[in-house]
């Protein structure tokens, strides 16, 4: 355990109503890897086995079918956290144990399923969490959809249950269906209205898209306009995010997004973290490639944060 | 705690069936604040970003996106509690402690969803209330929605839960679906129907909006007319969902409904006071100015009660 | 208490397999008021706030408004009973507690919803007719309706927790669609129908309408015919609702339906006394009158039943 | 509620692994009555009945044996908080609901038995506590009796319970038994013991007899010596058990010890003030005495902490 | 979180039942502090508070009476973990989270009590472990006691609650009472005895005294004659110790016992690392110097075990 910075203080001390044992594992996940303690996190989440089935996730890269290989490239990229179902954590929980803070994703998609579009099933308990060593439970919510009531209700369980035995909670929050376009699940204003939902559930960090610079809903344009809230710049929309999660203080990370070239993604990212962001959550873009090359990648993206701090 | 006043003994008579843990945090509720004795309240509520969004919320005045900000609006108005949903609740409730009444928001809508209209989530429950230092739940229902019969059970369950523990039940009944025409929703019969449900319900502070002079139901139009019940002025109207609460022995607040001018919502709530209500929420027109602005409308307003009184 | 008479007496043995407790409350019941001690009941039910608003309920004689009210014109009248849903029944519960016996009526309807029109919310529960001092929970049931299985289900398990605690079980038993004409809602082999499987269900007092002459059922008819069971009068189809209610082995009381003339109305009441019915639940047709009027036409129908007894 | 002093927000930030709900109480209790927002408190505590029996405790001035007297002497005295066992607590509660924080002594010793010496009934629960509406469960534990590991094991139950779910827990803390003598219960070694083992225990607020100057225990003997803890004046002795209690950051409290004439027990606790006592415990000498007495000395003692401050 | 180093893969792959939470949790333990990787620890153990009160265990360096200086003590010395009573890890746990491990000490004994001398109370659970972000639970059993039996029975519950929720459990285990005489306390056989049944228990941590070259059971007497153990050294006995741990494969640590000179205490460290000692847990003599003594003091010690690593 390294000192605690002001960065990191400032931090935990936006989460005033939580336990310790909650504020102790936000303090590991911040503390832990290349940006220890500059209040920067870059995480590498795996559940595309769920959403996209094992081929369209690994063949391009087959040494990550193995879930060992994901964990080693989590510790060695030096990461913060590494995000996965329950049967890949529990592949390399033992092994690593301790080495790297885990984030138990305790719901999933899949697309085999035709209904259920807008909704996950819970594949993982709190308890699954403490067995295995983790720190914090990872809960997707679907803002819009047909389910989102119902997967209000299972998050709030959850959490509540998560913070009394001392786990954080973070919430991925893809906003789909109902008022909003297919376009429009990454507008600044659907993706600000869906990360500024998970701060009023109470999630600890809040995962979100990169929004573009559209508004999606009609009832939201005026207000946009009026408040010329600037959208032009990618580092002007994650401003806009981070200021839609109370002000600043909360912790959230964005995806990367669709695979894309290394070059334009770094750029991406750079622009996130001119924003403020605390961070990115970089799932295929890192895993799909060969190790050499993904470490080169993660290691690019942990200097833009470093950079940032 | 100030010595307890002939009105605030009467209120808490109406309470008979309450143990003492209810009727203390309805005390609380009843002697915070510049209407501390008076028998009225003004509630600030702020769950518009899980109705509306952030920025539809937030962007006029954008130190609201603070949830410290709200805090201290009502502390600093003097208002006798603040209403929000957990996340909200939860960044404050350790740095205000004790220093304003909370009404924890345990259930909530948003304005993605296109299904779900007559539905709100539960995101919240009664020990979280009760950790963190709340005097009451908040439980929205919708009655004529499709989903009222498993909101009343839902209500039905969190309330009897929360009466055990000592917390009083605040319930918002907002009329919508089901044999209600769309601008009959605040028609004088809906609402008095919506306020006595709530009553009936058992909630110990009801929430409504402000009724029109209008009858919705041809079921009711004979009696109304029969009965000649006075509907002309505001001021009547509040009487009669009054006397639909338990012939006036309910605390029955009103909200200011859409934002508008300083003067017109004032007159507004001059009727509503006059009328006989314990007192307005006024979420929109409060945090929507910017900080001098709203202390100085919550001021006029408290004023319309103080001579209320 | 009063000494215990053979009617009672018989009374309670037909309710071998229930507890003390449950017959403790049978007995108290059964021995209070003006008809106390002769097996019969008269029973003063307001829930009509839920079912039709406060204005429909309660414009024609506002002191009804106030739930106090209720409860004195129950005791004032010398009735055996009073039944209302929570809210209702806590604004008195301290009050009188004692003076009258109370039915807790655990689920109700309303009419602003336009669908589930065959099913009521359950609005509280066993625990809270405990701690309020009630003697039995009510619960209405609609059989033929959609929802009738899961009303079977509720009050199956509402009836069992109240029975284990001591409570009798008050089943109003209201058949609607399904194979049921709207007409025929009232027809004799449908309220016999309905009786009987209140009973079959365990029911204490089953509460069903008057039974006009005519079968519903195409199925029933030949049996009915064959059977010749006696139907011109209303004494007769009395009878027979009684003998379908266990050979007259259980408490089984009569609405007097849509508020109508007083001496109709008592007309109405010595024919279905001579029928052998315990007794009448009176709601509307009472607290919709002047006090004076109301205590009057009560004090009528106490009479019928002495009469009969 | 009123605005939070410097002084009250230092001592809340003592209590930093503390939920909210424990914090708003522990404001309500220090914001409350003539010392509201000092830090400092005054406490009257009635539970000698248990301990001495009716006449010893009440004789003397026949006005206490009504439980409602207590609740007035405590709130028009102005104190911060009125103890007492649940009978007592209940005949008042309601009628003095939210007047006066109240703190469930949730166990208690009698004089008639005698063995269980060095033991104390369990007489109430923390759900007592919430349905009451108590700020504070009180318990007592008699360090060096038979009986402590057991008394422990009960309150750290309790305090668990009471803390999850929002309440605050004072200590008592009586030396007695085991290697103490009759003498030493109050020598400052023990006292310090004492006071420092209810700290340990997880006691938001500590309640100890002030200690005479002498050490009881023979192996603390040379410590104290060799330390030099002054100990002549009785402010001596309190800021060394002040500084057992983690350093001065825990709410400590003192009791007044035996009747004894107004002049010496205001010269009592002036010492204790000076010390650096939170506040003072006054039962018997307060409620032994006529009304106007007590009031009187009341006072006087409220002023003490009020310079002291 | 560091890489791991082999010795600490070693360590771990003893523990082959333990589920990967516990395995993370002894982890931390080991990857902490100055001697992180190395597979030895040096632990902070605050309870003497309880043991000999507060003046015995403070007065010496005030600093000490404050849980903040204890916390920072072993954060600043670079030690693996701090060990202390409930009341004293909450003092601490907000402000220091995440920075130095905790065990959270569950039962303790005091030396008030004459009787109990050989059983402790339970004053903390698991569950306050989890909300206070511990790493593990820590429990003292004395061997020999007539209470031995039920401490053994509570340690079972616990450690099976603690190691299902992903906690480790340290062992303090301390021969005392029935066969065992005075000065056999720490006789070889007793103390192997002890530290062999800690890990019979399921210790994943055990903490015994230093032993004596002493057999003190008659009935060991032979075995250890004919079986020429070596005991003439102590790091020859900690060998043999250590070897009763399932062959030297349960992490042991060794107190420093009572305060002594700064070379002495070196010195008598130096042999129990000679002996294979995992690490030290000392108390007393660093708490109870000043803080730049006690520092140095620490600081060879903990080079005593790099040097041994």
């Amino acid at each position: 355990m390294t000192t605690i910075t002001p960065k990191v203080k400032e931090i935990l001390s936006w989460y005033e109503s939580e336990n310790p044992g909650v504020k102790a594992n936000l303090f590991r996940l911040l503390t832990t890897g290349k940006l220890a303690g500059t209040g920067k996190l870059v995480i590498l989440p795996v559940d595309q086995g769920f959403e996209h089935g094992p081929a369209r996730s690994f063949a391009s890269n087959p040494d990550a079918y193995d879930p060992h290989y994901l964990y080693k490239l989590a510790i060695e990229a030096g990461l913060n956290a590494y995000a996965a179902p329950i049967g890949s954590i529990e592949q390399g929980a033992e092994t690593f144990a301790g080495q790297i803070p885990l984030i138990l994703k305790v719901n999933s998609a899949n697309s085999l399923t035709s209904g259920n579009i807008g909704d996950q099933a819970v594949t993982a308990s709190v308890d699954d969490a403490l067995r295995l060593g983790c720190c914090a439970i990872g809960f997707t919510m679907y803002p819009g959809s047909d389910s989102f009531y119902g997967m209000q209700e299972e998050l709030a369980e959850m959490s509540k249950e998560a913070k009394a035995k001392g786990l954080a909670t973070v919430v991925w929050s893809y906003p789909r269906g109902g008022k909003i376009s297919k376009e429009g699940e990454t507008a600044l204003d659907i993706v600000a209205y869906a990360a500024h939902m998970a701060a009023l559930m109470g999630a600890n960090i809040i995962k979100v898209k990169p929004p573009k610079a559209m508004i999606d809903l009609d009832a939201a344009k005026a207000t946009y306009e009026k408040a010329r809230v600037p959208m032009e710049t990618l580092a002007q929309r994650i401003e806009h995010v981070m200021q839609a999660c109370f002000a600043g203080k909360r912790i959230v990370v964005f995806s990367g997004g669709e695979a894309k070239g290394t070059d334009a993604l770094v750029d991406e990212i750079s622009q996130i973290a001119k924003g403020g962001a605390n961070g990115s959550i970089v799932g295929r873009n890192a895993f799909q490639r060969p190790k050499a090359e993904a470490l080169e990648l993660l290691s690019r993206i942990v200097q833009v944060y470093a950079n940032a701090a």
